[in-house]
């Protein structure tokens, strides 16, 4: 039980996995990328949760020397390995979306 | 996007795959047992989280003619199909300890 609890308590939150799933199908990924691929977001929101994610080791953050400055991510490694969960999510979430509300 | 967000409104927070991991594991589950499995949970919070499984689908509950009464739960169908998931949660939580934490 510990184990998988262990995972959500990365994961867990209305946004971590969407914005891992943005950043994860672009391969590389602007913030003003991702604030536009994860509805309902907020700028301060995703500040946060990156930051997280860089925490647990699953993003990587870089600068570019453009003008304006951006700043881009993408996964690390470890945060790679989340591939399969993030598709079997998806998946099964427009099969739930279908069996709840028939669409 | 959308999809794995469905996924994550219905799976989301602390508790839900945690409580779906343990009616899963054993596949039924009395009310008392998977309070004393999921680590921290309180009787409050575990029936509200089994009543929102139950609205999403995932869950039935049958209430046991024994004295005194005792309420199981066991996944539905729908619920099953959450199994491959679950798996992959339980072992990239195994993975992420070792990574982050070097246990």
């Amino acid at each position: 039980m510990r184990a998988v609890q262990d995972s959500m308590d990365v994961l867990s939150g209305k946004w971590k996995i969407a914005i891992l799933s943005s950043i994860c199908y672009y391969n590389k990924r602007r913030f003003s990328d991702i604030l536009h691929d994860v509805e309902g977001i907020s700028n301060k929101m995703l500040s946060k949760e990156l930051k997280e994610l860089e925490i647990n080791k699953l993003v990587n953050r870089s600068v570019m020397d453009t003008q304006p400055i951006t700043v881009q991510y993408e996964l690390t490694e470890h945060g790679r390995t989340l591939q399969t969960i993030i598709n079997h999510l998806t998946a099964w979430g427009i099969e739930h979306r279908k069996k709840i509300i028939g669409e």
